[in-house]
């Protein structure tokens, strides 16, 4: 079969650039010796993981109890999971998984150290958390050197934890500067700092700029979007996730509805203009959005479509595009090769 | 079980919310004699769709041929399909429901006719085909009465196909006087326009000021979000869906992080400000999301919540939170009575 042969909206994954990107980013990070994390948040295919893991990944990253579950059914064996998990169920699913692969968290504040160390000495686990500290995305963790240090050390002094460094996301030279100040405070009290996990596809190539960081987290790099091109850090032609749309119609001479919208692109404009971009017609703006339809104005374009022509939109975010799927389309050179199941969406906690 | 027992993110469904707002809707319609018709796209909930015909409901609207395929197998018998389906494979599929259900599509071009009438004739099926009219969406549709009648008249001069009548989505006045001057046009080829469709929750209370309706299609009116507030159609202790979700930080005096974010709630404003109402604190800014994480300034509550708290989010639209979901809980008196597969979604064509 081949990708003209596909019904739409089709999410669809050119394996040569998914592989491509996957060697590519591997590269990188092992000339400069930093450990590689993917996060699988982004395409949630546990074949894909065994991807990253073959290139030399050292484990992956998962956002959600439920996607760790599925990734070591699977056969994954060493995940972090870089969230406060809170909460009785999901605290004995997480001991569940520290039994069986290799298993790390983080924490951002005492009463999840709290959460964890109960479950952990109930389970006659020894459970290494990290430290998360807030270097610019004002979501969660520490705002301060002295609140790393101290959370450090309350992980130290835990029955079934283990302190197992520092996290965060994104990263700049500030980062370095908390990293480097936390590791004084803690070496007053003989901890090391053993593992210090920076991530985002958008700076990974300046990962290597930084003086800390031992081990990288980054998501989207493996299918690339329309928000990476902008950020400079991966170009068109190594963008590995479309979407195959048709135009369903042309109410107008200028406008033109494809058969997909936030249901199928989500709603993420990540400080775009539009919601994506339409590699057949470059200048066409894909103004709108309803649940089904994507609203586009061809009138930039010498040429407009046809009804029934068939579109490929470059999405401005792919990890929740990934999300509403429970299918990807693997193609190489155009030929359909294997469809993949998103095996590990749709499981909400 | 109760909701405080249910693990987070969690959509919850107050059935007896629900119910009413099922009872409201068809209340008003009968009391106009206008046929109602909701459109299962906001639910994906086979027992849904069912409670809806059971308190009077002529049928069900899907978006998908997807959707309508499983409606199909649950026992839905009069499924409308207001959306240009296009493409051999989807022409073979909306034959093989039309064979066993009551079924009609909307086209708003030759093409899309030209396209049924094939697929119809080959099956030996007469499927009845409305026009779509643009009334301000600028989505799909004709643009004038002139081209409604056109098409109309094509529908009905095509082997396998009958006119069906006019659709649209939203409506006000000049919808009236736009199926008006269609009619007219279409009475000179002798032509009548038995059903006329007109659709949107927000203007549901207006729907008796419109002349020329018959048929009326709601979604959202199942369960109400924070935009139909908004829209003022319904009010906030109709709202029948929300997601209960955890405080997993408070990394500064203001701000907490909620274990739900894009992948939750989906980025949808709706030009609202915001990403969701707190109920717990109706003060709080839900100012941004990442995929999994809300991030909420409590900066203008009195009294904010603790790490672990749990507190409960109405969303901006309903609509992709079911679509995000695989199943949502319902529950009536705070007792979990029943838990239901979201389970027309997923399936994306």
């Amino acid at each position: 079969m081949i990708i003209a042969d596909l019904d739409t909206p089709a999410v669809v994954v050119d394996l040569d650039r998914m592989e491509a990107n996957i060697a590519r980013l591997q590269r990188y990070l092992d000339e400069h010796g930093i450990a590689n994390r993917p996060h699988i948040k982004t395409h949630k295919v546990p074949e894909f993981a065994k991807k990253q893991l073959a290139a030399g990944a050292v484990g992956i990253a998962c956002q959600k109890v439920s996607e760790a579950e599925v990734m070591a059914d699977a056969g994954l064996e060493d995940i972090f999971l870089p969230y406060n998990i809170i909460g009785t169920a999901k605290l004995a699913r997480l001991m569940r998984l520290a039994a069986r692969v290799r298993f790390s968290v983080t924490a951002d504040s005492a009463f999840t150290v709290r959460g964890y160390a109960g479950a952990a000495t109930e389970a006659g686990i020894e459970l290494p958390v990290l430290v998360e500290f807030d270097s610019g995305t004002h979501r969660c963790g520490v705002q301060t050197p002295r609140e790393a240090a101290e959370l450090g050390q309350l992980i130290a002094d835990s029955a079934g934890l283990r302190f197992g460094g520092l996290m965060t996301f994104p990263h700049d030279a500030e980062s370095d500067v908390f990293v480097s100040a936390t590791k004084a405070l803690l070496k007053l009290s003989g901890l090391s700092v053993d593992c210090v996990s920076y991530g985002g596809t958008p700076a990974m190539w300046s990962a290597h700029e930084r003086t800390e960081v031992t081990e990288y987290r980054a998501g989207t790099y493996i299918y690339g979007d329309r928000s990476i091109i902008k950020a400079g850090s991966m170009t068109l032609d190594q963008i590995a996730l479309s979407v195959v749309t048709t135009v369903v119609s042309r109410p107008t001479a200028d406008r033109g509805i494809l058969d997909g919208g936030s249901k199928t692109f989500s709603s993420d404009l990540l400080g775009l203009d539009g919601h994506g971009l339409i590699l057949e017609y470059p200048e066409a703006r894909f103004y709108a959005m309803s649940e089904e339809h994507g609203h586009v104005d061809f009138g930039p374009c010498a040429r407009k479509p046809e009804i029934g022509e068939r579109v490929t939109v470059i999405p401005n975010h792919t990890c929740p595009v990934s999300n509403l799927f429970d299918e990807v389309i693997g193609v190489r050179n155009g030929q359909v090769e294997q469809v993949f199941a998103v095996a590990a969406r749709g499981t909400v906690h």
